[in-house]
């Protein structure tokens, strides 16, 4: 008999013949004598039904009200999957946020959980019941209601795994798990079976969404074994752990991509101390989410040379922001779009030599011009002409044994 | 500057242009300097919305859940309202019953407010803000959802209205007020200026379906004044007083009638006591409403004959119940459908003699046939064919002079 976290996405419960049928899926698992605690997502398209409401009344509505509206929608859907676990048979009850409670803190629509009551949940679980707990939100430490930030019902269950002490954290979703590569674009693309927390990390923020990222950081901060499955097949999923559970046969786990990126150059800046933070702080004033950054000593070894790159919506700002920026002297400024980003990652590369340049040899290979590279210790990211962003992707799934 | 409850039904907040409208009003009262209590409703259709998609998990849908499921609806046009005050510059947060909180008894899917903390709106109040509270709904004693039953919010509304003591619980709508009959078929109805709560309990219960009942019995309990009026229009509206504060220059009010109705009678039961219990309780426990009701002594002085109406769709269930009941000796058993009832309703009647005689002398005149006649202090009912519905309440309309 284990204890176990189970959550369901928006897709898995975005109709009434999808919730019967997590009710049948929780059903099995209760055969098996598990002590259930399931976190449940609102309908899918909910959330934006009722966020574009509130834009139709204002484009700056109230923070505090925008959590009471769109936390209604992850309570219709608790209260339907109970209803329908209860039709089964089955002993099943809703538990809002308010009602456990679960705290949280931080700003409106995109509070943290911070702690939660446990002692009603483990009642209802030793009495034989499946809890059902709405995702994505809480409640302030004035009682009013907050949410967690879009994707939030990831962050509610492992939140929810860590403070029950649960054996496991299943997330189910509507895809089989986490890919090599995308797999509606490259169709040999294979189902990972076991990735690193970190792994995991760099392929989600690489655009691979199956989980939200800072739920994975803080089931890998808690060491909380993740296990992402379908809702709809049989098929195993992938299981997240700590690396050292992994044996990696190997050196690359899934090659990621983004597209609609932009590139902007700083040629020429002065170079002294705090010259990064003068150029980054008014652009992260403004929320523009800077990716790679790059910064050589340019010829003349007076100023130099920096580099990065920004999503392609950001662009114009982004130059506006660094032309009225007074602190910053650039020789000149240049910028180019139409560019994506290609990674490689993978756990085993830090021990294994030669990666890089494999990499390189291959997208040389195909004629591939690189405009821009950065690395970690557990990826390769690279800068590409749009264009050339499948045939890159394609030629390092393979060279790297994926396929 | 008077403390005010404003209560708005599902019409009247049924699109975002409608709550806008909604925050205009408002905005209008806060402008006299008024400290205001805002109740609302789900946007129109939306627990029909709800309540279908429980019913397609289940027609025996977990009461517990369904009341999570149907609360819902509130909680988004108070949040959206709220908001839409925000836009407007006006300070307002809606409040959920769980935060106030609003304590109820009696069963899921049809409880009753018993209670509510005052110290927290009253708080706000002074503060200057606008507290919006969802309609139709509370928290029990062990901390569950619960909510009011149909048409709830009037209810939430009065007791409201009660709790903070308010000078007044406006009711907008989407009619003018209360009217002298259905406007929409008599085109000479006028709408009424003040009625009395009990005139009022009569025409609703008569179909005219402006407030819903048991939230004017409570006003009338607490002597609590209403004031019925459009969303939608600047008119006056009806109010709802004690009896006392109206002066009666008509005999007869309004004259209201229901249609699909259907009279069974039964012939030569034998005349003991209790044999109308006998009756009455089988149809009461199979939740057959049942409304006039009329004995004679029969013919032969040892039975008795005993008429009564039901709605249409329930006369089949009732013949059979009738017809099983084991403790119930019928000599006859007939019935008719296609029968409609129309009542004439003044609270100026209990003291003006020869009413009765002007109304069936009045019918006579148009050769319409009367078959039965049930009476109370205020309102005179009789059961007609259906096909004489409108031909009545017209000359009834015209010779009590509310034309």
């Amino acid at each position: 008999m284990a204890k176990k976290v189970l959550k369901f996405g928006g897709t898995s419960v975005g109709s009434i013949d999808r919730i019967i049928r997590v009710s049948k899926l929780i059903q099995d698992e209760t055969k098996k004598g598990n002590k259930l605690v399931v976190i449940v997502s609102a309908m899918s398209g909910k959330t934006d039904e009722l966020l574009s409401l509130s834009k139709s009344i204002s484009k700056d509505f109230s923070d505090r009200e925008l959590d009471v509206l769109v936390t209604s929608g992850e309570q219709v859907t608790a209260s339907l999957l109970a209803g329908a676990l209860n039709k089964l048979g089955i002993k099943s009850r809703s538990l809002m946020s308010w009602q456990i409670p679960i705290l949280t803190e931080g700003k409106h629509n995109n509070s943290r959980i911070i702690n939660m009551s446990t002692d009603k949940i483990n009642e209802y679980l030793n009495n034989g019941e499946i809890v059902i707990i709405p995702g994505f939100q809480g409640i302030s430490k004035i009682g009013d209601l907050t949410s967690i930030g879009r994707g939030g019902s990831d962050a509610t269950a492992v939140a929810v795994a860590k403070l029950l002490n649960t054996d496991s954290c299943e997330i189910y979703t509507d895809v089989d798990g986490v890919y090599s590569s995308d797999p509606n674009k490259i169709p040999v693309a294979k189902k990972i079976d076991k990735i690193s927390y970190e792994e995991m990390l760099e392929l989600s923020s690489l655009g691979a969404k199956v989980m939200q990222s800072s739920a994975v950081q803080t089931a890998m901060m808690y060491s909380i074994p993740l296990h992402v499955k379908s809702t709809f097949t049989n098929r195993e999923g992938t299981k997240i752990f700590t690396e050292k559970n992994i044996d990696y046969s190997k050196v690359v786990t899934g090659v990621a991509y983004s597209k609609n990126d932009a590139k902007i150059t700083l040629l020429g800046v002065q170079d002294k101390p705090g010259i990064a933070a003068e150029i980054f702080e008014p652009l992260g004033n403004a929320r523009i989410n800077v990716d790679m950054v790059i910064q050589n000593v340019s010829s003349d070894s007076k100023t130099t040379d920096l580099t990065f790159t920004v999503k392609r919506e950001d662009l114009e700002e982004s130059l506006n922001i660094i032309k009225n920026n007074k602190k910053v002297h650039v020789k000149e400024l240049s910028h180019r779009t139409n560019l994506s980003k290609v990674s490689i990652v993978g756990a085993g590369m830090v021990t294994t030599p030669g990666v890089t340049y494999k990499m390189f040899r291959a997208l040389a290979d195909e004629k591939i011009n690189i405009l821009a590279i950065s690395t970690s210790e557990i990826k390769i990211s690279v800068i590409l002409e749009e264009k050339d962003t499948l045939k890159a992707v394609k030629k390092l799934h393979n060279i790297f044994e994926l396929d």
